[in-house]
């Protein structure tokens, strides 16, 4: 199958997947429901969900294994996005072409719906962890702890970006943010499809570094998105991050430095996956997809 | 031991546990650390932890076994009150006598610290399932989910509450606002316990009975003393339901009425406790002290 024909369909498995995850409890709260679906449901590229499951199917076929964990990303993915976008924090109006969720409803939906997100993973968690056998239990907890974990991370990337905005940032700094504001749910992923399938440490350590990389890979044309994307195509205003006066890759280094990074780290994560030959060759197209994307 | 002293040494024992859960990382997202200890420390009652404890003890004696679980519900807590006094909810200024989280810090960092507690709480968790023996899973993941579905339903009470801010509301949706906003975290407590003590399907319906009927008389005591505590005591402006249209217990059924119910929920709470004798003082003393308490 041709690479972008399987995203697709990886696209299109993850979104019925979500719609049978989502909160169901109906009356009073259906505007919490609709406000956590439009978000969920606005059209990302699922990326995380497919990271789990792609790392998952190096080593095994049986991906409904994995399913419940890779809902759970996603989830906390759009939590993240519907509370960086609040006006308290970045206050951004557009995202994935739409209104952003507190544009969409008002500020204390967005909020809530977005809390309701955070936890709706937790309860997909938890409700896995229930179903699970007693001999797959062990996996599955240390998958729950690693995810929780993953989360603090993200949150405390997503805080020191805020604090740094407007001010001088260090090489350090910049690049702790974006080892943990991005970096750590995308190495979640490969973290959680390889515990899952019970791969060897090495091959974990591997599938670490390879994610790191994209991770990484993938900030930095983020950040060259935000300075010279196409509006139409990307769904939201480009030029934000320089009118908020945020310490980006680009801004610290250059748009040439920064495209010759990612390039760099593109070749660098595909060279981690050589090992797995024919397998692998989705995870390396998807590298290189997140170097070439214009969205 | 008198009622007072009992309720002290149950307090330092949760602020001392509380200390040791905190998120610990440092460098460099110290204030968002700051931030989340701020609020989580900032000196509530500990109502909800103390509940779980003393359920607890109702059947047996290693309270151990249920501090974490204890500690996590007081981090949602706190996570739930931070929120519901952004600007963009409630917009208070004053919590436990101290400037709230936002005014204190900004409103990124409160919103990022609430999402940082909330997070906080299944880190906790998902540490204690590491940690647990083989027999003693079950019934820990039982609580997970417990704990998890309880949540679900404080963040919609907590959004219901918001949406009909202002507005006429009727009986049965004032009485969901009070069941989920409140009741569902009160509940918990005493479900948690319960389970964690593998006490009997009867004995887990007499107290949830009694935390249902407690955490309403808590939700209709807030009532009353948002319309007529004193102030410094409280150490939160008194009239802020009135002023923000909030239909509460007491401006849909009047102060009598209100206080009427309120003695009428407590006996019949205590009334479930007596089962178990002098077991129960504690907790039917509790009781007690929601129905009194002045702030």
């Amino acid at each position: 199958m041709d690479f972008k024909e399987e995203l697709k369909k990886y696209q299109e498995i993850i979104n019925c997947e979500l719609e049978k995850y989502l909160r169901k409890e109906q009356c009073p709260e259906e505007i919490l429901n609709q406000s956590m679906e439009y978000s969920l449901m606005a059209g990302g590229k699922r990326l995380r969900p497919i990271l789990v499951l792609a790392t998952y199917r190096l080593f095994r076929t049986d991906i409904e294994t994995c399913m419940p964990f890779a809902v759970a990303i996603e989830m906390v993915h759009n939590f993240s996005l519907i509370h960086d976008d609040l006006p308290g924090i970045d206050n951004d109006d557009f995202r994935h072409g739409k209104p952003t969720n507190h544009k969409q409803f008002n500020e204390a939906t967005a909020i809530l719906a977005g809390d309701g997100l955070l936890n709706q993973a937790y309860i997909v968690i938890s409700n896995t962890l229930q179903n699970t056998k007693k001999e797959e239990l062990n996996k599955k907890i240390a998958v729950f702890q690693e995810f929780s974990k993953a989360v603090d991370r993200m949150i405390a990337g997503e805080f020191v970006d805020t604090e740094f905005e407007g001010k001088p940032i260090s090489e350090d700094y910049l690049d702790y943010i974006h080892k943990n504001k991005t970096g750590a749910l995308l190495t979640l992923c490969v973290r959680m499809g390889a515990i899952l399938a019970e791969s060897s440490k090495e091959d974990l350590d591997r599938l670490i570094s390879y994610a790191e990389k994209i991770g990484l890979a993938f900030q930095i044309k983020d950040d060259i998105l935000s300075e010279e994307g196409n509006e139409e195509i990307l769904g939201k205003p480009v030029g934000n991050d320089k009118k908020l006066g945020k310490c980006t890759y680009v801004s610290k280094y250059g748009l040439a430095e920064a495209k010759e990074k990612l390039a760099r780290l593109t070749k660098e994560a595909t060279e981690e996956l050589k090992p797995y030959r024919e397998k692998a060759e989705f995870l390396i197209e998807l590298a290189n997809y997140i170097e070439k994307r214009n969205k």
